[in-house]
């Protein structure tokens, strides 16, 4: 995702300390305290400007939602659509990267973990980056509880193609797979700012529920 | 997949026992003694018209290739291409219901299934005649060796969709995943009846190759 430089942003976003948490690692184990409750947390990994986890938590208030991009430029854009939202209580953005999520998390603080439209990464040498490759998977895993959900959709038919190997592969459950979401039209679906360029160019949109299975299950 | 009833039919696949084998369970365990020779033996389920059958023969000599078709007005058409084919030798056709393919195949006698264009059976209360339901795939798994594979193509979603989580569920491994065969255009590739009018109407061609795990590595 592009962004121009926004000198502006630094000092936007450290002023919003209530929608973005400054040290999340300190929350580590005690997220439900921040929200004032003990409803699920539903984290997105790579939030880009906002759209899709400002709209969950708009229509959702009994789940909780932490919105997780790395890039300040871009992420200062989902800051500004919370406020345009008046700052759902359920909705908090961390400007971190993801590849550091166990240092936010305990064990199974999390309930669930959505990516939208993450970058393809096609080249072989940088299969490492994608947001479905084990490493990541093992990262998820570690702040899931046994059973904990990834919710995956992409314009993007390699990466998709890639997930749906390496995810079973992993071990995961495939719960639900569509090859067309759009044309089944959930009334559930909240659309990703990708997802609106992508599918009114015609591109069909990918989406995949898939569960990590319980592997004290698994004859232990 | 349609036929005219075909009076002529039935006389004219009798005639011709070398190529449509009139009692298959006789030859159970003695499959490399009809083709007088060891090569891996590959079967086709729902072979229709017998495009691909034929073509596969005709492309790999270095494997044996049954075609099973359960429509005699259906299973003609296919004796016929193979005749014009001047009966390859390494190719057989059967016509007989799927469902019975442990009586005519011993355990890991066969090399791979392939299944294409299958009748997709939307209603979940027909989901049992899906030849990717799990009774199938049982049946495919007991005629074929640990690791053995099979290769599904389609144009149908919702069936793409369902075998893309019920042979992942049933323990099968993706080792090929790609939706949209056309556009990666494989030079392997030999289409189908079905294939060549689906995708002529620009549809995608949706294809995977899963492989039977070896249940013995699974830590007994
Ligand atoms: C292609 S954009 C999609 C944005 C948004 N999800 C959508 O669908 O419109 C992917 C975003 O993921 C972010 N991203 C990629 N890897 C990340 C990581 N390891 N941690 C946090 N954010 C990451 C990128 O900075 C980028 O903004
Ligand atoms: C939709 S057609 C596709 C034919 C061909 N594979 C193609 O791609 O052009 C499916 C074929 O599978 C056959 N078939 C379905 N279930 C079968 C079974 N249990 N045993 C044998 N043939 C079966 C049908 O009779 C039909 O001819």
């Amino acid at each position: 995702m592009r962004a121009r430089h926004k000198p502006w942003a630094e000092a936007y976003i450290n002023e919003r300390p209530d929608i973005v948490i400054p040290e999340p690692e300190t929350l580590k184990g005690r997220w439900q305290e921040e929200f004032g409750n003990d409803r699920p947390i539903h984290i997105e990994v790579g939030t880009g400007k906002g759209r899709f986890i400002t709209g969950m938590a708009e229509a959702n208030p009994d789940i909780n939602y932490i919105g997780i991009e790395m890039f300040r430029d871009i992420i200062v854009t989902a800051v500004q659509r919370a406020e345009e939202a008046d700052k759902p209580a359920n909705l908090r953005l961390l400007n971190v990267d993801a590849g550091r999520l166990s240092e936010f998390f305990a064990p199974g603080e999390l309930g669930r973990v959505y990516l939208n439209f993450s970058d393809p990464w096609p080249k072989t040498r940088h299969a490492k980056r994608r947001l479905t490759h084990d490493n990541f998977l093992r990262l998820y895993e570690s702040v899931l509880p046994p059973g904990g959900e990834v919710h995956f959709k992409t314009d993007n038919r390699g990466l998709f193609e890639y997930s749906l190997m390496n995810m079973t592969d992993y071990g995961m459950q495939l719960r639900y797979v569509s090859l067309d979401l759009h044309a089944d039209n959930p009334e559930w679906n909240i659309m990703t700012e990708y997802e609106e360029k992508f599918s009114s160019m015609g591109q069909p949109i990918y989406r995949l529920e898939a569960a990590f299975r319980n592997r004290t299950d698994e004859g232990e």
